[in-house]
């Protein structure tokens, strides 16, 4: 991609002015959702929705063509019927738009006349520099810019993964998700058809992009595979780049098919592509979620030996045996180590790994045996278990939370929490995700992560 | 089991009066705890704190000694230091106890010593008929008979599965995650040491508990496998039994023995043993909690074909990979089934499996659709997802739950659902789940459960 093509996108993302075409006075339409949510999302540039009739959309004043917005244009987003997408394209060719978002769907997903539709609207869009995302797109959201550009209600919250999807549901429902799980996105690309713009472009983008640390895509079928891995081979040199790629089954690749007009191609060299790019694919949406999560947070483990501190047995050994399953090793710690255990904690713990601190583990407690292990040299991360204990120490949950929070400051190695339970953990948890500890409901899933962590040995805190 | 430990544990579950031995008027104290959530919770018998020290506790009289209570005692909870337990055991022989669950720990799980006491303790009781849960043990809970005999915070909300957990805090810390998705619980057990009832004994007894259609267990060790598989392969007929067997890895059993002692056993044995008795094995928590829910509400499918039924492509997509990853088949739809789709969708709608009834789905083409492929001989199950479809259908995301509810009352299948995301979808996951349709947050986990709920073809809804 040339530099041009990273110019373009960055005007999309972060555009000084943005035009909305077809925008509605109507609840209910695209166009008119599309406004709400840019304005009610706290964008701080000027926005022009576009309509024939003259008039006011939410306080703002409506130009009939792009061309009479008195400023230059940035980022045109259009939303009406495809029939009138190629006149409009024109427009904003002749205004010079950097870049467009084609939410009109109706092109080549739907078959040959569609996609004639397509190429002529993308001969306009090129002849005049304008770069396309879409037709057939949901929007894109910059959570750093305060620009929400969806037609669904917005849900983003900041973070540092940015999410590229080929399916609009798919993608709010992620966003969704993503936004009750609390996990944050800096980028969210609706990609749809990918007439222009596509995976490989964005991810060249993303790769410079200060405000992403991972790269997460949803991705049906490729139109150029050898680009893509060529530029993700690349890329995951420096950010993790995860993937689901969807229709890996025969029924699946049928649905595909008939979802986007995609081929999913053989799904065999898919993978060893893929593997061959260090781009790690996952089947689960919560998995995706989970190792994205842990990378954004923590970085990339230096080796697969794993300290677990726990005050409750079972966990720790649920996640011993999820640690051999995943290719994890439990450590066997230094006798020094052990000795230092011996000594500072009451006899009725386990000084071997997984150290349980047992029932009544207190803040300091955690905090003695997390900054002995994760000072041992056998030790690359460092897993907490923890179970209600607030019967025995109240608010216990939210006081150890703010301890391993305090510790992490200091502490030189990766840490993620499994703090186990429902409304009584809820606090704690709050409290180690504000502060980037990722937490997980269960030891099995914080160690899965931990696995994906251990890929990235290269990768700084 | 003779039907004298029936009866004895029947009585543990429902008492008339409970003796609670080693009460406190301190809070923070386990005996003090125990008072409480019993009262709080809402049992309806008596209870008689004892207590050497004569004066109230929360409203109660105490007694010095359980002989000195006014009537029959059907159940002991002991919670006194380990050395006086076998006083106190002697004391509940004399009175006629049914039952005893002995909370105290010191005993086999911390080495030689306390194995010789639980012995002694053990043979007091076997003397007096008096049958023992424990000791190391947090207690247990029987929501149909209100009865919370826990020492940490009461939270299990009433439903059909039974949970026994050897973990104290893991059972504590399910009960905690499964209340805050909400699964319901018939009896719960703490087994604690397994001195005297076992994992085969409370299995004997629920096989017959009306309340209880599925049975879950956290094991870290058996006493007897040869007994458990015998009663596991009769009870497995009736009533699905899910297992997590810690201890699998290495580093796992190394912790199981310095937690409670227990040899862990040969995984590979207990793994063939578990396939001959139909006992499910899982690895993972949520699995645990996501099939045991769908038998629950649902039972079992009679076969492995699979419809799916979206309102959007890609999770239809990802459902149909994840049904050919655990083995169902994503059904050919017969001709007559794809005619009356094509008659009463939309065109733009896909009548193949999976049935894409694309955004702007309404409740009744969701309800056409259901209803359709439900009656397809080619069918055995029906995977409903939904991304939420709010901003084109206002509160669709409900009302598309609700047909789904009034549509199930007249079905002849088993239905799961998968309303992907966050606050949008929660008022239409609460109405799905309070009519016994069980919802995963993704589809693949949803795709999981059928897997699961296919293992059981014979079970009747």
């Amino acid at each position: 991609m040339n530099s041009q093509t990273i110019g373009n996108l960055h005007s999309m993302f972060y555009p000084q002015a943005i035009a909305i075409i077809g925008a509605s006075s109507k609840p209910g339409k695209i166009g008119y959702a599309l406004l709400k949510n840019i304005v009610e999302y706290g964008y701080e540039g000027r926005v022009y929705p576009i309509n024939p009739e003259r008039g006011e959309i939410l306080g703002l004043e409506t130009y009939p063509r792009v061309q009479d917005v008195p400023e230059k244009v940035d980022l045109a987003i259009i939303s009406v019927p495809a029939q009138g997408v190629p006149g409009v394209m024109d427009d904003c060719a002749k205004k010079c738009v950097r870049g467009a978002l084609i939410i009109t769907s109706g092109f080549s997903e739907v078959g040959e006349e569609g996609r004639k539709l397509e190429n002529q609207v993308l001969e306009i869009a090129r002849r005049g520099n304008v770069r396309v995302i879409g037709p057939n797109m949901m929007g894109i959201v910059n959570t750093a810019g305060k620009l929400n550009a969806l037609f669904v209600l917005p849900k983003a919250i900041p973070g540092e993964i940015a999410f590229i999807s080929q399916s609009g549901a798919m993608g709010n429902a992620i966003l969704s998700l993503g936004s009750k799980l609390r996990i944050g996105f800096s980028k969210f690309v609706s990609i749809g058809n990918m007439a222009d713009i596509d995976f490989s472009d964005l991810l060249e983008y993303l790769e410079n992009d200060n405000d992403t640390r991972v790269i997460a895509m949803y991705i049906e079928g490729l139109r150029d595979a050898r680009r893509f891995l060529r530029v993700a081979e690349r890329v995951t040199r420096t950010k993790p780049v995860i993937v689901i790629k969807a229709g890996r089954s025969k029924a699946g690749a049928r649905a595909i098919t008939s979802h986007t007009g995609y081929l999913a191609g053989s799904d065999r060299i898919y993978d060893a592509a893929f593997r061959q790019a260090r781009v790690f694919r996952t089947n689960s949406i919560e998995e995706l979620f989970d190792v994205a999560k842990a990378m954004a947070y923590q970085g990339g483990l230096a080796g697969r030996r794993v300290a677990i501190v726990t005050n409750s047995g079972g966990p720790g050994i649920m996640a011993s045996d999820a640690c051999e399953d995943q290719g994890l090793t439990v450590s066997e710690l230094d006798q020094v180590t052990v000795n230092r255990l011996r000594e500072g904690l009451p006899r009725i713990c386990s000084t071997k790994n997984p150290v349980d601190l047992v029932a009544n583990a207190d803040p300091e407690r955690y905090r003695f045996a997390i900054e002995t292990v994760a000072g041992d040299p056998q030790v690359d991360g460092v897993l907490v278990i923890l179970t209600p204990p607030d019967a025995i120490i109240p608010r216990g949950s939210t006081t150890i939370a703010q301890e391993i929070v305090s510790l992490t400051r200091v502490l030189k190695k990766p840490l993620v929490t499994s703090w186990m339970g429902g409304v009584e953990v809820e606090e704690g948890i709050m409290v180690l995700e504000e502060h980037r500890i990722p937490n997980f409901p269960t030891p099995e899933r914080a160690v899965r992560a931990m696995a994906f962590m251990s890929r990235f040995p290269s990768r700084k805190k």
